[in-house]
């Protein structure tokens, strides 16, 4: 009963991720997104697109690592992605935020969830790159459906985009592939800027 | 290429998911959960508490079945548990719906889903009863730790309660012992109403 208690805490403890804000906005753009709802659509994308992930992954793994990727923004908060001063200090305050929320589980159950976390945090394995593949298109298919308001709003350039999201590559050459594609569109009809000299 | 648009066109629809609010308020009280949320919720619990399920379970069945158990939703709302009216003409809304919104993915993305959508409902397997178990557990614990306040805002009683909850035990004796020892605690406290007659 004490196990079931500590998993009980567990899952009250998360609850607070639905109230996480992030950049992008709901397609609706009624609001910002917030990072438990979304959590939940990458997962979901996870099993619908595996079929073209670049190597067999394990989607049950690929599964756990999104259910749990963002939890420890709970303490650490969003890092908007294209703040790279922000990243820096990212991952000391994350390891911890790890650390006081996983550690509310038993511990074999902490165990397995920071090694998944940390594994999605560091790209070593295939699972982890599809993980960061489908993690990095959503943000993508909000800002090049929403008139791309929340690069607008961060002053964020094509180049940026492309820096900060070509590692969908390592997950997916298809899915990277269709991303070239929209934004090349999106560039052309003035969704995106080029860069921060031009206004097209 | 095709197949990748339809996925995407699916993965684009269901994000209105966000926007179906439920009766339950988050633990914090700021607002009243979506079901986008509380589907990321429920399939990482399928996860911690797997031990605690009555049979073995394929949890991969459980977590498919749990991330797309809401989705209809977006054309047939939300329908309070506790309606008993509204839940009669449920299924006929939440069918078309599933043929609409499942339907906008390749054939056999949209075979699997719907019929995953249709063990969930009809309950016949041991997956269906587990994913079902969390599905009503959820609620409870958010009622459990706002002072009972979507119960009160909507009337509901203890035997309300216990007549719509009792098939947890179908998925976890385990979870139902819990909850049972929990709305007895908040009948007395005052959290859960023992009747509509008596106010304690």
């Amino acid at each position: 009963m004490d196990r079931l208690l500590q998993q009980i805490q567990f899952i009250k403890e998360i609850d607070k991720l639905k109230e996480i804000s992030r950049r992008s906005y709901l397609l609706s753009e009624n609001r910002p997104e917030n990072s438990a709802e979304h959590s939940w659509h990458i997962t979901l994308m996870a099993i619908l697109l595996l079929e073209h992930a670049n190597e067999d992954v394990n989607v049950f793994r690929v599964v756990k690592m999104l259910l749990i990727h963002d939890i420890v923004e709970i303490d650490a908060g969003d890092t908007f992605c294209y703040d790279e001063k922000a990243n820096l200090s990212k991952a000391d305050k994350e390891l911890i935020a790890a650390e006081r929320i996983f550690g509310l589980l038993p511990n074999d159950q902490k165990t397995e969830m920071i090694d998944l976390w940390k594994e999605f945090e560091s790209q070593g394995t295939r699972e982890a790159k599809f993980a960061a593949a489908l993690d990095r298109l959503m943000p993508l298919i909000h800002n090049l459906n929403t008139g791309g308001r929340a690069w607008k709003e961060n002053g964020v350039v094509k180049n940026q985009v492309l820096k900060r999201n070509e590692h969908i590559k390592n997950g997916s050459t298809v899915l990277w592939n269709y991303v070239l594609a929209e934004l090349n569109n999106a560039v052309k009809s003035g969704v995106l800027k080029e860069s921060l000299k031009k206004t097209n």
